[in-house]
């Protein structure tokens, strides 16, 4: 099953690393205790709505940037090009089971 | 503050509400109890990632699309424009300060 959790974790996890950031000082700055945001960062935990917002605040990321990453992973693993911009008459002839590049 | 839970909420519903099904049809595909549901859509209750995936089923929408119209929204109430695959040295003289499309 694939759980919309387990990539918001590793987006936050890999977000965080990415700007040099230890859990306690994310943890400390979000105003959330240090080991939920370890089980959020493992999959392990759902982050509520505020969690999420002041974690992203923390981190210093839109909330809609998170989430695009989110669903950017979820569509690869689903194997599914979501159109961007390119409307569907555009797509006549493309394989529509091309398979995602995986990052 | 910008709760994501709202947006999963409209979202789910309008996806529903889209297909002509009825919420007691779709919780009952899901296994969801109604009034969770209806609270899920409203925004009022958070959507575990297991219910999330069950409700995306019952709705045969990939939660990567779900997720990412989630994104798109947030980005638009964020005021702020997601790159897909321009890149930002071709977006030099664009005013990044556009408001995007309210839908």
């Amino acid at each position: 099953m694939l759980l919309v959790r387990r990539e918001i974790g590793d987006v936050l996890r890999e977000l965080r690393q990415g700007k040099g950031h230890t859990l306690r000082q994310v943890a400390g700055r979000a105003s959330v205790a240090l080991g939920y945001l370890s089980e959020i960062e493992r999959g392990q935990k759902e982050a509520s709505s505020e969690i999420l917002y002041a974690v992203a605040e923390a981190l210093d990321v839109p909330i809609s940037q998170i989430m695009r990453e989110v669903s950017d992973r979820l569509a690869a693993v689903e194997q599914i090009q979501i159109p961007d911009t390119v409307p569907a008459e555009f797509m006549v002839g493309f394989d529509a089971d091309i398979q995602p590049l995986r990052r």
